[in-house]
């Protein structure tokens, strides 16, 4: 007998993930040359040399026992100062290690930041379209996830709006930017209106609230002119949660931080629960050997035209054919308007023509799909023939 | 403001690491080579060069995309698969990948086999003295940990005295042998009354009882003739958590698996279950580089005559003195009765020497401290005369 707050999430098992195994059986079924799968976040783009390299560096120029070995549960203090560096650098903050905290990827702390901070009732805000894992994260903390309605076409928040879901309750609000599924980039103005609103309600409520930024996607934006704005520096109660998956290319590792704004309610506090809850969530702390490897490789990035190639050329081939694509600045997704009604129905007839996506249903927001681009060129170009001729049917429907 | 539940684990915050933490600051101030920090089961130890070249090889040899990506939540198929095969090798058992789960260690593998089976109110069963974490892992799930009191002086559970305190609630029992903190292995004879109790309590309450045997030590036995039994063998109900952290000295790497029982109620789900809950408590798989690397490792063991030596030197010496120490026959942790009633006192004393250890309360028996012996052999040495010192100065107390 299973728990019984597992059944449900084992019947529906995510619906990403399925896709995945879908995609598996359908390679082994027609051959992986004629299946395009759109539907994994997994980038099809090797890690940079530098990580081989310090990976070699880091075994034969370290102590096998302080490499392997375990250390704060917050991390290497070097690692973490490391970090804290290269922060300061690129975005002007004045981090030290002790405002961060190493974790198993960006999934590993966003558990590790509610763990912390939320008590069963709370409330967490996030917007639609949102990433589906965000319920199961406020389930385990017992939370009760409020969802801000998707504000189309251009699917930056509204503050007004926001302002109208935000309660006593409200503990923590997810910031994802740039955001899976749509790819856009929040600007300063929005961020500014949404700290507004935020310190407003905090004054009102007389309560403490707190945003999460989600930022695995941070460093993936694909012109000069777009800026991500640090969180930190526009609202105090700001945790950042980060992960080398994406700009890396290093899913797998579960390699991640929190950075935690100097000027948060109760740092000292907040950190030590930061520290504890990693060790107690069974994650005792992030990989070590990882940990070295990216203390060597803080600066690096991935290859991000091949990303920006790749986001043209699907964007601008569905768009030419007639898909209404939001313009993604960042990440890897192309998120666009499903031309009949029903999104799951889409993305079945999709899988037809060996086409894989994600349902906006899984993001909380229907009558879209999801598309990632982290994926061969070849696998693009192979599918735009695909999707012309899927257009072309769902249009004679 | 941090959750309810952090606020008494943050104050508390564990007992061992505290001391780690301590340690050091002692080893600032007096010089690493006169603190005798017996505090922490971080190995001493490098990992084995197979290793060091698994993990050359794995770069060298395999795509990065795979070894730094994504796979199914539950790990590689063929890691599965060469765990599955090591164990039917060593214990006779008939495992494919679909009986094995990677996780992040141990300790992960515990939260995501109670998140899977714990129901809030359910009763997990521990023996005293426990490892401490076991408490936060139960909460976690809001379990209630109902600890079967010590059975002094052998340490082996008392079948009988088992009985009484298993319920309708008891959905879940730990076993750890060899055991932290007192060394001790399980024979057969033990596994087998306590199996047959629970087969009994099953049927009288008509509910699944399952057995988590948690054996980081399995590997860590020093002489022919103690065997470490298997649990799935004796209990159908049986999953069986492991960690490479002690045997192959990487307990910074965060891997390990939970092996499930082929006879297991609702085999399906169960393994399912583990699958999403790795996934949804943010772990999402253990990491990547490494479980490569294991399938490379799986029968490699650190040296364990090191162990065994280290072992004989502490045990021999202490007890030679007179303290009261019980014999390990596995892991790496010395288990003595202190000579003052409050271990906790004892080990305030002790630290006047620079010896560091865990007081028993740490692990739910008082009067008891804890030695780790997963240290150099030099500082075995210098802490003789230190303990005959310390035995001397609390006999005229």
């Amino acid at each position: 007998m299973i728990a019984e707050k597992m059944k449900e999430l084992v019947a529906n098992s995510s619906v990403i993930r399925k896709m995945f195994e879908e995609g598996k059986n359908l390679s082994e079924k027609y051959g992986a040359e004629n299946v395009c799968d759109f539907s994994l976040g997994n980038p099809n783009l090797a890690a940079p040399d530098g990580i081989k390299n310090a990976i070699k560096s880091v075994i034969e120029e370290e102590d096998a026992v302080f490499v392997h070995g375990y250390m704060n549960n917050s991390g290497y203090e070097d690692v973490r100062k490391a970090v804290a560096d290269s922060l300061n650098r690129r975005f002007g903050t004045e981090f030290g290690a002790e405002n961060i905290v190493m974790t198993v990827g960006a999934a590993g702390g966003m558990n590790v930041a509610m763990k912390s901070l939320i008590n069963p009732g709370d409330e967490i805000v996030a917007f639609a379209p949102f990433f589906g894992e965000y319920r199961c994260y406020a389930s385990n903390v017992d939370a009760k996830l409020v969802v801000v309605p998707a504000n189309e076409p251009s699917f930056l928040p509204d503050a007004e709006v926001f302002a109208k879901y935000i309660t006593p309750k409200t503990k923590m609000v997810i910031i994802n930017s740039p955001n899976n599924p749509t790819g856009v980039v929040y600007p300063e103005s929005t961020i500014i209106a949404l700290a507004d609103v935020l310190r407003e309600k905090q004054k009102e409520y007389g309560t403490e609230i707190y945003i999460f930024a989600d930022e695995p996607y941070r460093e993936l934006v694909y012109d000069d002119t777009v800026k991500v704005p640090f969180l930190t520096k526009y609202y105090d109660n700001t945790l950042v949660g980060y992960s080398w998956s994406k700009s890396l290319s290093l899913p797998g590792e579960r390699i991640g931080y929190i950075a935690v704004s100097n000027k948060i309610a109760n740092f000292e506090d907040l950190t030590s629960a930061l520290n504890v809850a990693t060790r107690i969530l069974g994650f005792v702390n992030a990989p070590s050997l990882i940990q070295r490897v990216i203390a060597r490789c803080v600066d690096d990035v991935a290859d991000l035209e091949f990303y920006r190639k790749n986001r043209d050329m699907l964007y601008n081939g569905l768009s030419e054919m007639g898909y209404d694509c939001v313009k993604p600045d960042g990440a890897f997704y192309l998120w666009i308007k499903t031309p009949i009604e029903d999104d799951s129905e889409f993305a079945e007839i999709a899988k037809k023509y060996l086409l894989l996506t994600v349902p906006g249903s899984a993001f909380g927001c229907k009558g879209y799909i999801r598309l990632s681009y982290c994926v061969s060129p070849k696998m693009i170009e192979t599918s735009l023939p695909k999707f012309k001729t899927l257009l072309e049917e769902v249009k004679n429907m």
